[in-house]
């Protein structure tokens, strides 16, 4: 059950409120974000129990089960700023660098690049999540050491993705934390992010809806971190000539249904490098808030996902483009 | 096993090919489309029984299943010439009307408001194929009658889908005939298919992976009719909010292994008027060379998949804004 | 709309019922089989029009659109005779052969193995169906030929795929017609078939769910043809070590919800041959009425899916098994 | 790259082995369970390099990705046995007990009736993983004390789910570990399962194919835990009917490529009470080594999952049809 606050609510009346559901021995939890409520974990209450106190507008059952992502409860885009760049509400946000970090050399020059290609977030890989145990699994440590370097030097905000709950110090220092596809359902993980003050991009599962991409999304809005963006980075399809089959018609859907921004992934969306520019391009004019962009200084020799990055060059010129794209205003008045 | 005969091979070597097929009983089909080229039906044949013949230029075995669709064989564009409407090689075809004929006045003022828009063809649905047997089958033969009426006053040409072999001599007097997704795997109609004149498209089924789609194809070019339209209409994934799933990232895909002009359907493939708009411009972005587009003059009241049809003056806007994005020549050089 | 007629139906009220709706020009289908019943096309007829004539029992909806094959209308099992072979109600039908008739010998040599294992029909391709034109295609109407020859010799009833609505006078002489996965949406051919005397076997499409499947089955029941027999032989998912994946957990379901016999094809259901034998015990054991294995004299020769047809001896075995399963009488008083 | 030791590999020469790798500065992890083996982490490394150490018996490189769970490693089924229940083998174990662990009085009921039916280990879960955040989420630590009492009360050995790699040591007290469908790619996770003694399930994820179940199991083994238990329990299809598709034909496939013992959950394979007991059956007959089915005492009011839950009569009605199943030892001798 959620109670959604009046958006001015009285202090004494949110003291009532806390008080009696305190001295009820109901558990709850105080949501600061989207929207100032309280989220009653107990599903047995009766909910005209609490109804007619004031300073609540509206009481949600535990059936919406995606209330604080969904535009019902919040009309307006949300708009995340990252140290001064910005995403939602028509602000498009290039995110690149390349799969995994492997080297203080390779990094900075890749970051160089993408800055001077207008990219506005540097990304790198540290802990790799890998289906074989027998495969790289990234710097770890020692990559995400040089990333916050790399970044310090280039003055350009970063993210890397977490792949453990016992990992949330190390990573308080990026400007963004990604969870994998595979980490979409780890609620614990999402849990525990609810509880930063940092970005969160939550990547779609392969195998997941609509729905549960968002009530994973509301994991980590119910704890309080209204910060999410979401990331289409394909789906698993019965196609053999592709990693994923990248699911460029979930961005209308998703942009019309929540306020959160979506951006797409298209390098393991299709998992091959020439292809990769055809779906930004996809992805810019079907309303998605930004890219995340795999490229690197020698793609052939990279560590890992080697097959879908793509050369600095292309890069810049995908953004370039991009931009062209997005000047058509194709939705605007 | 496939003979690709020399461009310019002499009517002697033809000859001297077709008879020593014939005199040792061999069963050979002689494909005068895409290149001049001897199908030949006996998997057991040696290919090196052949192999010194003058005029053959190179022999393709059975494993190459999409020969005749692929680029290996032909590097540049098919383009299709449908009364002057051409598409492939940089053409872009836009397919509009509504899911089923329903009247003659209705269809005449969807028709009319099409070509103001700038709509190069007319669709109507006929026999319609519907999972239900109680659902509406559309008007059949006097649906067809309806069609040809409006296309000759209107003077724009035609399309609509084919669903047995034996309506093959009804269809002859549409300028396009289409193939639905339930059909993609209908061998015994697209075989039919491979004897006429006239231009095919090819919708891919729902569960069809990329090569199934292009064998697909091939069983009509392997008849003779070289003019194939490839048609992504969606593809069924685990999504419960929509009909099907889009997939765009197949365009790129296909129009860089096949020479044969791509089309994309947003209709169907996302099954909600709301989001064929960004669809729309998602698929001309991509690479695709034409839109198959529901309209209607009343879609709220369309006797099918009235969900998906989008207004005319919808229709209208979509056209217009795609002649932007193709403007941009994001490709060119 | 579909009018149950009582089982007592008196002529005169039968009479009167077909004249009302003959004068007012409604179009309608006497449908005789499972329940004597009136299917009424026109979607938009109110069905209070009618409630109060005489001989009718209940009057059913469009939306109710699997209602002939629904144990709603028919509660206990349909039991088919095929020349003395029963399916349903407690009797199991086993069905054997090679994926395609290849030459008189071999198919005489199989028939006659599968008589001696106890199996009661043979069932042998004709026509295939194959997702490349360059594949081997069936003997087509010489192998139609040779099957009825061995069937006439060996006195066994005899099962062969169609795949043409144009063939069906040519399969008049067949004991059982099968519809494959690949045409179960083809609703032309459904509709013929639902014209014939002959028992249908119906096999589920490779993505199709319950009620798509039911939906197909309607086609030809609504044609008047009630003896169709449903198969399941494996549907897509994301697996790549099997052809297929069997889904045994289909068959309690449709036991359930449907009165029609339900097999199970675990040949092309996990196509390699070494895991039929458990396949086909699970398929007994979870309430199949029937098993269509694929054997051949020699299966490493044989010239359409090899991998996937067990030895004569094999068949046997997996015979005298399942009759082992099925005297456990496990769902039994 | 994995070195596979002699089985009577000398001490001396382990010595050298593990001083070289050391020396070199190269990472190593030795694994003792199933064959004694060492993982070399360096990729870069050439095989030859070790190649006539003495004590090597063969080098598997890092292309094998579920080399420790083949069958190429180790032919004889693996056993594993939890207090003197036994899996594996020819040895069937027997899982029952309620989704959640709602209260003592219910669940010391339910373990008692398993065991009268002949259960072997009583689950119950503790820690829910539920699709949204608003979903009862087990009674947690609450919930394990209950259970361990429980388990101590009756003496039967537990099982319940871990859903974060920080509750490793909550779980120590377990005679099982479970790994829940959405968790089967939680590497980390799986990494400090790998070093624990405790036997783990590990379920199959819902979108996961062979290979990446047995990668994922693989992580395991590599720590150094060779008791690992795989679990079928159902895969996400397009039905709409049951919750998900139980894979009956991934048993006998499993069966024959990993060593590792094989059980069924059908109670969430198919999500419907009933016809979990054909399902059962069906697992007992293709060769799985075990079944893990919920029951609780009242069903109807089960705080989750309550829908496929069966009765602890039915329970005990299923454990004695299969034990007359497996008394039919099909395939034995």
């Amino acid at each position: 059950m959620i109670l959604v606050l009046e958006k001015n609510i009285k202090d004494n009346h949110l003291d009532d409120l806390i008080n009696i559901l305190s001295e009820e021995g109901i558990s709850y939890n105080l949501i600061g974000g989207l929207r100032k409520s309280i989220y009653v974990e107990d599903t047995n209450l009766d909910p005209s129990f609490l109804g007619d106190y004031p300073g609540i507008e509206k009481i949600y059952g535990d059936n919406d089960h995606f209330l604080l992502s969904s535009r019902d409860l919040k009309k307006e885009d949300t708009i995340i700023d990252i140290r001064g760049r910005k995403i939602g509400g028509g602000n498009f946000l290039n995110i690149g660098g390349p799969c995994s970090v492997e080297s203080r050399e390779s990094l900075l020059e890749i970051g160089k690049s993408i800055k001077e290609s207008g990219g506005d977030i540097l990304r790198g890989g540290t802990y790799k999540l890998r289906t074989s145990p027998y495969s790289f699994q990234g710097l770890k440590d020692e990559g995400l050491k040089i990333l916050l370097e790399v970044g310090k030097e280039l003055d350009i905000p970063l993210v890397s993705e977490i792949v453990d709950p016992r990992q949330i110090e190390e990573f308080m220092d990026l400007d963004l934390i990604q969870v994998g596809a595979r980490n979409m359902k780890n609620y614990e993980l999402l849990k525990e992010l609810g509880k930063v003050d940092i970005p969160i991009i939550l990547k779609r599962g392969m195998d997941s809806t609509i729905d549960e991409f968002l009530k994973s999304a509301e994991y980590i809005l119910v704890g309080g971190n209204e910060k999410v963006i979401l990331c289409e980075r394909g789906i698993r399809t019965f196609e053999q000539r592709t990693r994923n089959t990248l699911d460029l018609s979930v961005v209308p859907i998703l942009k019309d249904i929540t306020h959160l921004p979506v951006i797409v992934d298209p390098s393991h969306g299709v998992g091959i490098r020439k292809y990769v520019k055809n779906l930004s391009y996809g992805a810019s004019i079907v309303g998605a808030d930004g890219l995340m962009i795999e490229c690197h200084n020698d793609p052939d020799r990279a560590l890992s996902d080697s097959m879908q990055q793509v050369s600095l060059e292309e890069y810049g010129k995908i953004l370039r483009n991009v931009r062209k794209i997005l000047d058509l205003n194709i939705y605007g008045d």
